[in-house]
């Protein structure tokens, strides 16, 4: 197929989104073709207008058409306590489930010696700062439990030390709705060290 | 979530998309907006380029940036052998197959008493005239095998019989690869009907 055809070129750029393989983004492209103005031109505006409007946070790295964004601006949340994630993809999952009502900070990664990321690829410097501003009372570390997280998760408890301010990470255990026999054997005994009196 | 924040607009606007959900529309997002210029504009730009590029060939129905398509443009191809196919998605994947070497004609659907679509709302009368005009050597029938592509077939055959006019249709049987044990009886009825001499 020719690659200059507007069609070709769209599936192609189509089938590079995550969860979007070629034959699925043709079905997408055929189904926006048949209404244009309805599916197709909406889609390119808001594209463009996304691409336009939205930057990271100056604060806390999070992605919004406003900076700061709107959780940094929002003044009813408990702006002691500020919640330390890998990306915005882990601070948009924790805003869905309303499970935090403090501030955040996202790191941009994790540590990580294979990959070559040292602290100073990752915002900690600005998270240092953003602590000795004052104000904070507690500095959750949402990180993800693999060795790299966890990696991160000792470097930063190690630089937050000297501040003397409370520093916590989530619990682990089994997941809600868990199955305890496809359980792999390291969560399992996470949950039984952190068991807990009924 | 606020509908007007461009983020949200967008992922709504994605999630409509067949093969993704809300869920991959935000990871696609989010994945954009990493970096925008290289991602999110090209996007919009190639979404504008086809609703602005793409229609309808006067001829066969295809959609392509030609009009005649590039399919009935194309000299080198067998002009008397007309494939009939149900919508654009069939004709793709046939040309995606490499399968015929003549030209197509898209009904724009199949007749349907359910679904109330009489041969007034397909292109059948454009069929007669395309037809009508000589040169026509063969009509392909590659429609659904389902009962409204069925009927559908057999309303053509009719109409295309005072024509005098060899008009063929798909062999049914057992697909490439296809264990016979999880097909279903109806094709592995036809199959047998159908047997050929090794």
């Amino acid at each position: 197929m020719d690659p200059h055809d507007p069609i070709e070129h769209l599936v192609g750029l189509l089938a590079k989104l995550p969860g979007l393989g070629r034959r699925s983004a043709r079905r997408a492209v055929l189904r926006m073709l048949m209404k244009p103005e309805v599916q197709m031109l909406p889609l390119a505006e808001a594209l463009r207008a996304a691409a336009a409007a939205v930057k990271p946070c100056g604060i806390c790295g999070n992605l919004d058409a406003e900076d700061p964004c709107r959780i940094c601006r929002d003044h009813t949340r408990e702006r002691g306590l500020i919640c330390v994630v890998e990306g915005v993809a882990e601070l948009w999952a924790l805003e869905r489930a309303h499970a935090h009502r403090g501030l955040y900070h996202v790191l941009g990664g994790t540590l990580s010696a294979l990959g070559g990321v040292g602290p100073e690829d990752l915002s900690v410097q600005p998270l240092l700062a953003r602590i000795a501003e004052g104000g904070v009372d507690e500095v959750i570390l949402a990180l993800p439990a693999t060795v790299d997280g966890a990696a991160t998760a000792h470097y930063l408890t190690d630089r937050l030390r000297p501040l003397d301010l409370p520093v916590t990470r989530l619990a682990q255990g089994v997941p809600m709705g868990g199955a305890l026999d496809v359980l792999d054997e390291g969560t399992l005994a996470a949950a039984l060290r952190a068991r807990r009196a009924v």
